[in-house]
C-alpha cells in the first residue's frame, strides 16, 4: 500500500424525504442559484421539493444544462448568477448538472478573465462558492467527490479537473428522486459505477486488502441490484443500493494507497466525442476488450476479480478470466447495453479514428503501468469490434 | 435501509513518515499541547518525530493518560494546557489518548463549572479546541471518529459520548509507530475492531449491502492479518492492512443505515470496570457466548455471517452457524486471547456481579432489538464459563 492523504468532507443526506433537510445546510441568508438539466426535476416532483425547501430564501434557477456539460452554458449559468448575485449552487440533477456546477462554484469565485484556464490546469482554483447537491441519477459520484469533466465547444475539447475547493458541501441521496428515470439511464448508471470501481480495482496487486474487498463489494452489489432495479422498477431496495453503491464507487475512498487504471474512460471519451454515444455505453464496448488485451498486464487481479465477483475458482487461471470477461458481458447485455462496437452501430474504423485522437490530446501512456498506448487502443477497439 | 446523514472531516494521513505532514496541518500560530500516554513513544521514536515535526513551534505536553482514560487525569491535562495557553491538542498514542484528548478538547472550550456534565450529557457540547491524532496503535478506530469513553474514577461511571465536535481534524497512520507494540497489545487491537464490526453487523437484515458485505471485508481482513501481524512481528504489509481495516471499523461508514448491537461491548465494559481485564479480552469472551445465547434473533445474520466470512454455505443453518462461532473461537485463540471467564480467570459469580451492575447503570435493554437484558446477560456469561 502506498501512503496517501484522503478527506472527503461532502455530508451524505440519504433516504427518502431527505430533500427537505437542505433548509438547514443552506446558511438562512444565502442567495441560492438553482441548477438543472432537461427539466425533467419539474415533472417528477424534485423541483416541487426543493423549491418548498427553500421557501422564503432568495432563489435564483439555471436551467438547460446538458449532458456532458458544456463551458459554453456554464458560462451563461455564471451571467445568471452574477445578476441574481448567488452566492450559494444548488445543483439538482444527475453527475452533467453536478459537473458543471462545480465549474460553476470555481469560476463565480474566479477573478482571472479566462475561466477555461481553471479546467486546463493553466490557472488553480483556490477557492469556489459553496456547492450543494440533489442526486436524481446515481452513477457518477460527482455528488459527493471534488471531480467533474467539462466540454469546451468552441476549442473540441473534454476536459477533467479535480480541486478540494469544489467538493459538495452536502448531497441529498433520495432513491425516490430516481423513480422516473427512463430505464436506459438506470442501466448507464449502473454501468458507469461498474466501471469506476474496476478503474481503481483491476490494475495490478499492490497489498490493499481493504481496498479490493471493498472494491469487490461493490462490483457484487452493482450486478446484483442492476438487474433487479430493471426488473422491478418499483424496487426501493434496490434503488436505495445501486444509489449507495454508486456513490461509493467513486468517492475516493476505494483508490486510496493503490494503483488506478482510467484507460478505459479515456477511450470511452473519444468515442463519446467522436460518434455521441452515451459515456456509459463507450465504457461497456470497450471494457470486455480492453480486459483481454491487457490479459497479461492485469493477469493477477484478473483471477482475483474472476474468484471474488465471479466466484469463478476452480481450473486453469487463462480459463477463469476467459469465463469472468464473458460474465462481464453477460451483465452489460442483461442490462440492453452494447459489448462491441457493432452493437452501436459503429465500424473498425473507428479504432483508428480514436487513437490519433488520443495522440492528438496528449493521451498516450494510459492505464495504471502507462502501457495503454493508442497503437493498444487500436487493438482494444479491433478485439471490440 | 434507514435514512442517515453522515461526513466524517477527519483527514487520514496513511503511510511511512506521515509524521511529518502534521506541520501542514497545524497552523503555524498554534500553541499545541501534545497528549501521550504511559511514555512508550518515547522509546520508539515517535516522540522525536512529533517534536521534529513541530519544530519551531509553541510545544507544551501531557503524558500519564492511562489505559480507560480518567476524568482526574484529563482535567490535571486541562490545567496544564491552561498554563500553556494551548489552543490545539496533538494525542499521540492509541485510543485511549485519542479518547482522554477528546474530553480534554470539548472540557477546555465549556465554560460550565462542571465538565463531567459533558460525558454524561447534562450539558451539551457546542465546541471543541482543534485536535490532531498521531495513532500508535490499530484498534479503536478514535483517530477518526467523534465519539470517547472517559471514566469517572470519583463516581465509579464508565460513559460514552459523541458530538461532531470532537472529531480530529486529522490523523496520522503510520504503520511502522506500531512496530514496537507488544503482541498482546497488537492481539487486543485486532480483536477490539473485529468486534467493533460485529456489532455493527451482527444484527438483523436490513438491506444494507453495501454496509454487509463492507463490514464482511473488513472482518476478512482482520481475520487474515491479525495472525499474520503476530506471526511476523515485522511484515509491513499486514501492519498497514491491520491499520487501516481497523479505522475503516468504525468511523461511521459501515453502521449508516443499518442497525446497531454493542451489547458485548456494554457487558465487556462491566467486566473491566469490576476485575480490570483488557478491553479486547473482555470481548472476546462475552461475543461468542453472546451469538451463542441470542441464536435465535440474530439467525439471519449468524447464516450470513458464516457463509460470508467463514465460507460455511453447505448444510443444515444451524450447524453452519455452529461452525462459524466455533470458527470466531479458533480465531480468537489463535490471537492468544480468552474466550471462556476461566481463560481470565474469572468464575460464574461474575454472571451476577455483571448484571446487578448493568441494572445500576440503566443498562437493562441492550441490543439492536432492546433483548439484552440484565437476565440475558447472565445467561450469556453462564454460556461463557
Amino acid at each position: 500500500m502506498k501512503s496517501f492523504s484522503y478527506a472527503n468532507p461532502t455530508r451524505i443526506l440519504f433516504g427518502a424525504g431527505q430533500i427537505a433537510a437542505i433548509a438547514r445546510q443552506i446558511p438562512e441568508s444565502a442567495k441560492v442559484l438553482v441548477t438543472y438539466g432537461g427539466g425533467s426535476i419539474k415533472k417528477n416532483g424534485v423541483y416541487e421539493q426543493v423549491m418548498a425547501a427553500l421557501k422564503g430564501r432568495s432563489v435564483a434557477e439555471f436551467g438547460g444544462i446538458e449532458p456532458n456539460p458544456t463551458y459554453e452554458t456554464m458560462m451563461k449559468a455564471a451571467e445568471a448568477a452574477r445578476a441574481a448575485g448567488s452566492d450559494f449552487i444548488l445543483a439538482v440533477g444527475g453527475g452533467s448538472v453536478a459537473d458543471g456546477s462545480k465549474f460553476l462554484a470555481a469560476a463565480l469565485a474566479y477573478d482571472g478573465d479566462e475561466p477555461w484556464d481553471l479546467v486546463t490546469g493553466k490557472a488553480q482554483i483556490k477557492r469556489a462558492v459553496p456547492l450543494g447537491v440533489v442526486l436524481t441519477l446515481p452513477a457518477t459520484g460527482s455528488e459527493s467527490n471534488c471531480a467533474a469533466v467539462i466540454t469546451h465547444k468552441g476549442a473540441g475539447a473534454k476536459l477533467a479537473f479535480m480541486n478540494p475547493a469544489v467538493y459538495p458541501r452536502f448531497a441529498v441521496l433520495d432513491p425516490e428522486t430516481t423513480l422516473s428515470l427512463p430505464p436506459r439511464q438506470v442501466a448507464n448508471g449502473v454501468a458507469d459505477a461498474f466501471v469506476h470501481v474496476i478503474e481503481q480495482y483491476l490494475t495490478r496487486p499492490a497489498g490493499g486488502m481493504v481496498q479490493d474487498a471493498f472494491a469487490e463489494a461493490l462490483l457484487r452489489t452493482l450486478i446484483a441490484v442492476g438487474p433487479k432495479t430493471l426488473a422491478d422498477l418499483g424496487d426501493m431496495d434496490a434503488r436505495a443500493n445501486l444509489m449507495w453503491a454508486a456513490n461509493q464507487a467513486l468517492n475516493g475512498l476505494i483508490s486510496v494507497g493503490v494503483p488506478q487504471d482510467w484507460s478505459t474512460h479515456m477511450i470511452g471519451h473519444e468515442l463519446t466525442a467522436l460518434y455521441g454515444i452515451d459515456h456509459a455505453r463507450s465504457l461497456t464496448i470497450v471494457l470486455p476488450a480492453m480486459m483481454r488485451v491487457r490479459q497479461e498486464a492485469k493477469h493477477d487481479k484478473l483471477v482475483q476479480y474472476a474468484a471474488e465477483v465471479w466466484g469463478l475458482k476452480d481450473g486453469p487461471e487463462d480459463a477463469r478470466i476467459a469465463a469472468a470477461i464473458l460474465k462481464t458481458e453477460a451483465f452489460f447485455r442483461e442490462l440492453g447495453l452494447p459489448v462491441r462496437l457493432g452493437d452501436a452501430r459503429l465500424g473498425i474504423d473507428a479504432a483508428e479514428k480514436v487513437a490519433a485522437n488520443l495522440a492528438a490530446h496528449g493521451l498516450v501512456k494510459l492505464g495504471e503501468d502507462e502501457g495503454v498506448t493508442p497503437e493498444v487502443a487500436v487493438q482494444v477497439l479491433t478485439m471490440a469490434a
